[in-house]
C-alpha cells in the first residue's frame, strides 16, 4: 500500500462494518492487515479485533503497543476486552491492563479468573443493578446512566447483603410510577446461573425456556457477577456443534479457523494414525483366518459390505446418544432407556439387512450353509455396534469427556475388528458346510 | 388416576415450570398426558403445549375441543401459537381460527403463510411499532400497553408509507425528552429481513454482528411483517445442528423425537440398505480380483485398513465443507479456496499415512514391492476422498440440496469402492513382483 494513498483507505474503511472488514482482511496478508489495522481508530479497531478468530487477533495484538491496546480495550464490553486479553502475552497483558481504567480492568481480571467455558467466562459484566430499595425514576436513570449496559433491557435488584434478589424488565419498570420502590414490583423468582456452570449446560437453559438474558451468581453468596445474552449463547451453540461434528468425524474445531494445510494435517494426523493402527488389528485378524478366505475367496467379498454397515449403525446410534446428551434430551440418569431403544432398533436393523444380504450371499455362493453364515455375522455385528455406539457415548460423558470424542472413527475401526472377528470366526467354524 | 385425587394433582400441578413440567409428561402414557393435560388452565396449557415435540403436541391437540383450543391459543405469542395450529387436521383448524379475536386469526393466519424454516415462519408478530412522527411519551406509552410484547425492547418506526424507516432501543428512547420526535432520534441505518430467507442464513446474521433482535420485512415493500428475536435463533441452531449431524450420520432428526423404535428402524433402514448396494459393488469388486487374492491372501488384510482411513478422510473432509458452509465461512462462490485447501491437507496425510502403512506392509510380507503397493493405493484413496468429500457436499449446495445428506454412509460407501478397485488393481497389475 502506497502512502498517497492511505488517507482514501481510512475513509474506505470508516464507512465499513467491523464484521465484514474483519472477512475482507481474511484475504490480505499479515503487513497488509497490520497496515489496515493501524489505521482505525480504536473504537473500530475494537470492533474489528472482536470479530477475528484467535490467531488472527492474537497477531494483531502482538504488533500492537500496550497505550493502543488499552485504548482499544476501553472501547469494548468487558467480556469482548477479556477475550482480547487473553491473547496478549503475560508481561505485556499486565502493562495494558495498568493503563486501563481501574474500573474496567478490575472487571476484566475477574472475568479472566473463571475458565473459557463457564458461565463466567462468557458472562459480560455490563449490567445494571440497583439496590431493591431503589425507586423507578432512580432506576431508570441508573439505565440512561449506564454506558456500557448495551443491549440491556433488564434490572437486576439486589438485597442489603449485595446478593441477586429480583429482577424487572425495562417494560415492567416502565408501567409503575415513579416513586414506586423497585423491592415492591420486582419478580423474586429469579434463576441465578451459577459463575462455575458449563457453557452447553448454560445454552440447554436459554433453549428450554426461551431467555434473551440470565443473571450470573458466585455460588455460594448469591452475589451478581455479570448476565449472559442470548447472542452469548448463539456463539456458544455455533462453537459447541462445530466441536462435535469435527471430533464425531476425528479433527478439530481449529481447522475452521484459518490455518495452513500443514497445519490442519499435523490437527488430523494422530486421528488417522490411531485409527489406522486399530484397523491393522483388523488385518492380523484377517490374517489369523486365511486358510478359511483361501479355500471360500467370496468371504472377501462380504466382508467390507458387514464392516460398512455395522460400523454406520455404531455411528448413527452414537450420533443420537451425542446429539441428545448435548440438547438434554438424553441424559445419562435414564441412560438404561436409550440403550434399549437403541437395542430395539438395532435388532431390526440387523434382521433385515442380515437377511437380505444372505439372501444375495446364498444365491450368489449357491449354498444356503453361506447365506446363513452371512446373515448371522451381520446381525451380530450390527447388534455390537448399536450397543458399542450407544454406550461408549455414555461413559465418556460420564468420565467426563467429550462424548463426540470416542463416537468418530476409533468406533468404526473397532466395530471392524469386532465385526470381521465373528464374521470369519463363524465361517471358520462352518467350513465344512461350505466347501 | 382416581377422581378423589386429581384436585391434589391440579394444585401439584401449578407450582411446575412448562418445560419442566412437559418434561415429566414424557415418562406418561397418552391417557395419563391427556388427563393432566385437561386439568391445566388454558395459560399453563398453553405453555405445556409450546414445549413438547410436534408429535406429542399434536396428539394432545386432537383431542382438544375447538372452544379449548382458542382458549389455549390466545394464550400464546403468534409465532407459537402458529407452531400448534399448523399442527391441527385442517378442518378443526378452521373451527379454530374462526373461535380466535380477529386480529390474533389474521397474525396466525400470515404465518401460517410462510415457509416454516424461513425468516417469516420463525418471526413474531409481537413487536412495538409506531409512526416515526410520534413523539418519545407517546412511544412509552406504546409499549406499555403492548400486552402482546413480551421481551420487545426494540421500537420500530414507521414512515407514511407504513415502511420500517428506522430503529431505537428503550435506552437510547428513554434518554430523550418526551417531546422529542421519533424521527429525530431514531437509527435510520436499520436491517429488515426479507420474510423469505432461510433460517440458517438468518441465524448466520445473528451470530455475527451479535444481535438480540432483528425486523423481518416484506421483500418489496419493506413492510414491517415482525421481528426475530435471539431465542428463536438459538431454537434453529439446535434444530440445526441436529439435523446436520443426524443426516452425516444417515439418519434423520425426527428420531430424536419421541417415537418407536420400529418407526426409527424404518426411518434408517433406506440409508443403510442404500448403503449396502453400494457396498455390494466393492463386494464385485473383490469378486472380480478373487484370483490376485488367493494368491497373494495378506492383500486382504490390508483392504479394511485403506478403506477405513480414506472413508474417514473424506468424512473429515465433508464435515469440514458441512460445516464451512453452515456457519458461512465456506461459501459456493470460493469453492476453488475450500477444495484448494483439502487437496493440500490430503497430500500430506495421504503420503504419511501411506509411508506408515506400506513400511508396515513391506516388512510383514517381505517384498518391497508390497509395501510400495499399499503406499500408492492408500495415497490414491486418501487423496480422492478428500476430493470427493470436499466437492460432493459443494455440488449437493449448489443444487439446492441439504449438503449433511450426502455427506455420510454412501460418501463412505463409495469411497470403498473406488478405494478396493484402485488398491486390488494394482497388486494386479504388479502381482509378477509379489510372486
Amino acid at each position: 500500500l502506497d502512502t498517497t494513498r492511505i488517507d482514501q483507505l481510512r475513509i474506505l474503511l470508516h464507512t465499513e462494518y467491523p464484521a465484514d472488514l474483519a472477512d475482507s482482511m481474511f484475504f490480505l496478508n499479515d503487513i497488509e492487515n497490520q497496515t489496515v489495522f493501524d489505521l482505525l481508530d480504536p473504537a473500530e479497531a475494537a470492533e474489528v479485533l472482536n470479530e477475528f478468530d484467535t490467531q488472527t487477533s492474537s497477531r494483531l495484538v502482538a504488533y500492537t503497543s500496550p497505550k493502543r491496546l488499552a485504548a482499544i480495550l476501553s472501547e469494548l464490553m468487558p467480556d469482548e476486552a477479556t477475550n482480547i486479553v487473553e491473547t496478549i502475552e503475560n508481561e505485556k497483558r499486565e502493562q495494558v491492563l495498568v493503563l486501563l481504567p481501574t474500573k474496567t480492568a478490575t472487571a476484566i481480571r475477574t472475568l479472566l479468573s473463571y475458565p473459557k467455558e463457564s458461565a463466567g467466562g462468557i458472562m459480560t459484566s455490563g449490567f445494571v443493578a440497583v439496590p431493591e430499595t431503589t425507586t423507578q425514576a432512580e432506576a431508570i436513570r441508573a439505565f440512561i446512566d449506564s454506558p456500557n449496559a448495551e443491549h440491556q433491557f433488564y434490572l437486576y435488584a439486589l438485597n442489603e447483603r449485595d446478593a441477586l434478589s429480583g429482577v424487572l424488565d425495562l417494560r415492567q419498570l416502565l408501567s409503575a410510577s415513579p416513586t414506586t420502590l423497585i423491592r415492591e414490583i420486582m419478580v423474586t423468582d429469579v434463576l441465578g446461573i451459577p459463575a462455575d456452570m458449563d457453557q452447553e449446560q448454560v445454552a440447554n437453559l436459554f433453549s428450554r425456556y426461551n431467555l434473551l438474558m440470565l443473571p450470573v451468581v458466585e455460588p455460594g453468596t448469591n452475589q451478581l457477577l455479570g448476565v449472559i445474552t442470548a447472542d452469548d449463547v448463539i456463539d456458544v451453540l455455533e462453537q459447541e456443534a462445530t466441536e462435535d461434528a469435527l471430533r464425531s468425524a476425528g479433527s478439530d474445531a481449529e481447522e475452521l479457523e484459518r490455518r495452513s494445510p500443514t497445519r490442519i494435517a499435523m490437527l488430523r494426523l494422530p486421528w488417522i494414525m490411531a485409527t489406522m493402527f486399530i484397523e491393522l488389528l483388523a488385518g492380523v485378524v484377517i490374517h489369523v483366518f486365511d486358510s478359511t478366505l483361501t479355500q471360500v475367496i467370496l468371504l472377501a467379498s462380504f466382508m467390507p459390505i458387514i464392516s460398512a454397515i455395522s460400523g454406520n449403525t455404531g455411528l448413527q446410534s452414537a450420533t443420537i446418544i451425542v446429539r441428545g446428551l448435548s440438547t438434554g434430551q438424553v441424559r445419562l440418569t435414564n441412560w438404561q432407556t436409550a440403550v434399549a431403544r437403541q437395542v430395539k432398533t438395532t435388532l431390526i436393523l440387523g434382521a433385515v439387512a442380515g437377511a437380505t444380504l444372505g439372501v444375495i450371499g446364498g444365491i450368489w455362493y449357491g449354498k444356503i450353509a453361506f447365506g446363513l453364515i452371512i446373515f448371522v455375522g451381520m446381525f451380530l455385528a450390527v447388534n455390537i455396534a448399536g450397543v458399542v455406539g450407544t454406550i461408549v457415548p455414555l461413559i465418556s460423558k460420564s468420565f467426563g469427556f467429550d462424548p463426540a470424542l470416542t463416537s468418530g472413527p476409533f468406533e468404526t475401526a473397532f466395530q471392524d475388528v469386532v465385526g470381521i472377528s465373528i464374521f470369519l470366526g463363524i465361517a471358520t467354524a462352518m467350513i465344512r458346510f461350505l466347501l
